[in-house]
């Protein structure tokens, strides 16, 4: 491969700059494009009704261990990550299509596992699997999920509409899935080290649970639909809640007050925190892949989130003179920093 | 990771057999999934409009090769395979994502070169980059492209419904990619003996060109629309004439003649394959990656046809019982079979 004589690491621009310098240059070309590179999904109008599609590229050894990883949960996991972004800009999704490099390591019967997990997850958000295509891989598995699905025309939330004094919200709770990942990272090492030594993991099931076989918030779109609920911004919690909440800042140009002590952070993700002598709100502000829906919401819908106790307000939006804060329990305010996974750092 | 007990071997399959496989128990559960996975792209409906969706993934060192592959090339082919599809269901392109796995052997000036060529192949095709991710790889490059686009209500052509007595036609002309690629591999064999020596391509420049910037037949799908032509059955050829022949075959539960001496192939590429000792004819039937269309239409279509020197009648559908012939310029008949490049054997 010939290279060009200066060489810029793309490490230097981390994810997002990588994206944003790539996509710099865009200029939509159809009129149907209505919202391109930049969010959740793309929108796509076709003759005023709208269709939301978005990727996601998983690479073993990157995404995923498959020591830890039981092939069935890989496959539920990989449909659901794209759902999640469907849900995320208020869609309902109706369609994937799956793209699979293997290695000839793997046989039929491990692919039909993971196939197992991938009908599954189809089945209990009522998705087909229409296409895909499957390819050798030299080394590695590679997965390759497109989800498609349907907006009512105009409904769609994006990132980059927060209001000032919106109510900041999030559903679930934060940083289970990275205790769990943290409790399986250990076990290997210590399988690999000594592989007689086999560990109990029963009080941990919760968070390894949520890492291996997490579930998009369908329900809370469904309770939107319900409620008549319109949220100003919304975005899904893949990266960790502060490299969110800067997402939905920047986009919308304003600032924000977090409050720490809303952060909704399970019991078992505390116990298992403690356990690593970890902070449990640095792994909810740090972690990933929760899939939990981050939103923004005017105040005066606020009385309509009492009936669902899934949904928590843990802050605000302000003018973006005043910075991105967190209110720590202590009652300090520091700028909240995007310590999130960073696909080009992290288990490089 | 854990394996099964009993082992197949995937490659005892192959790759049909691998999808037929995996996908046999699909029901479809929405009503906007008119057309699922086995054809070209999947048909969704939206509120009475038609959307297409079709995916490649490419993985380096399977699908491409570096070496003799500019990176500009690259990302214009990887737009244009799956463009191809879209057009192969008689729909016009709007909209790609683009998802890439990327090692930290690639600097951001190499990436940009491949954005180069997505967005000539965009800005050609007239569609818009829309969404995507990038990730990590720990080797090799890897590409994965959703292509999105419409067809109007019930106009999508599918790969099973040619009829008895269609005429048998393909675009432009076969067998050139191949030869390309044996070019190039050559050259490169020569040069990672021999770094010195440097060959003259400059008379395989068509093969090459055709292999390593490939177009899509965007302007065969306008001159149907253009000439009121609907054909019966249409697929791309992108595993070889004889492999595509045979899928419409089989899923037309029909049979077939196709005449050797009507296959299209270029002088250039004759005369390539005659410096290799190879059967150009071979060359059509196997090779791959050329990108045309393959349709049957009804005989009494046949005289639209003549207004395009761009389309070659190549033979006929038969009976099923007839089965799948291939007739010589010498007069024999013999079974067509498919050689196509398989991507589990091929290059292995």
């Amino acid at each position: 491969m010939e290279m060009s004589e200066s060489r810029t690491e793309i490490s230097s621009l981390g994810e997002f700059g990588l994206i944003e310098h790539l996509t710099r240059n865009i200029e939509l070309q159809n009129a149907s494009s209505v919202v391109g590179v930049g969010d959740d999904a793309a929108v796509i109008d076709h003759f005023g009704k709208q269709t939301l599609v978005s990727t996601d590229l998983l690479i073993e050894g990157i995404h995923f261990d498959l020591m830890y990883t039981p092939l069935k949960h890989l496959g539920y996991k990989s449909v659901i990550v794209n759902l999640s972004d469907i849900y995320a800009m208020n869609g309902v999704p109706t369609q994937i299509t799956l793209s699979l490099g293997i290695s000839n390591r793997f046989s039929l019967e491990a692919l039909d596992e993971f196939y197992e997990g991938v009908y599954a997850a189809c089945e209990k958000y009522g998705v087909d699997l229409v296409g895909g295509d499957t390819a050798s891989s030299q080394k590695g598995f590679i997965i390759s999920v497109t989800a498609i699905g349907e907006v009512a025309p105009d409904q769609f939330v994006r990132r980059g509409t927060a209001q000032k004094g919106d109510l900041l919200c999030c559903s679930g709770d934060l940083g289970a899935a990275y205790l769990g990942l943290v409790f399986l990272e250990r076990e290997k090492k210590i399988f690999l080290e000594s592989p007689g030594v086999r560990a109990d993991l029963e009080g941990e099931k919760y968070v390894i649970g949520r890492l291996l076989k997490p579930e998009a918030r369908k329900d809370i779109i469904e309770f939107f639909a319900k409620e008549a609920i319109m949220p100003s911004a919304m975005m899904d919690i893949s990266d960790g809640l502060s490299s969110e909440i800067l997402h939905i800042c920047a986009q919308s140009n304003l600032g924000c007050v977090l409050y720490e002590e809303k952060i909704p952070i399970a019991d078992e993700t505390r116990s298992a925190a403690f356990k690593f002598e970890l902070d449990p709100t640095a792994c909810a502000l740090s972690g990933g892949e929760d899939y939990e829906l981050l939103f923004t919401l005017s105040p005066a819908e606020h009385e309509k989130l009492v009936l669902n106790e899934q949904i928590s307000v843990i802050g605000y939006m302000t003018e973006p003179e005043k910075g991105k804060k967190i209110v720590t329990k202590g009652g300090n305010h520091f700028d909240i920093t995007a310590q999130g996974w960073n696909a080009f750092t992290a288990k490089g």
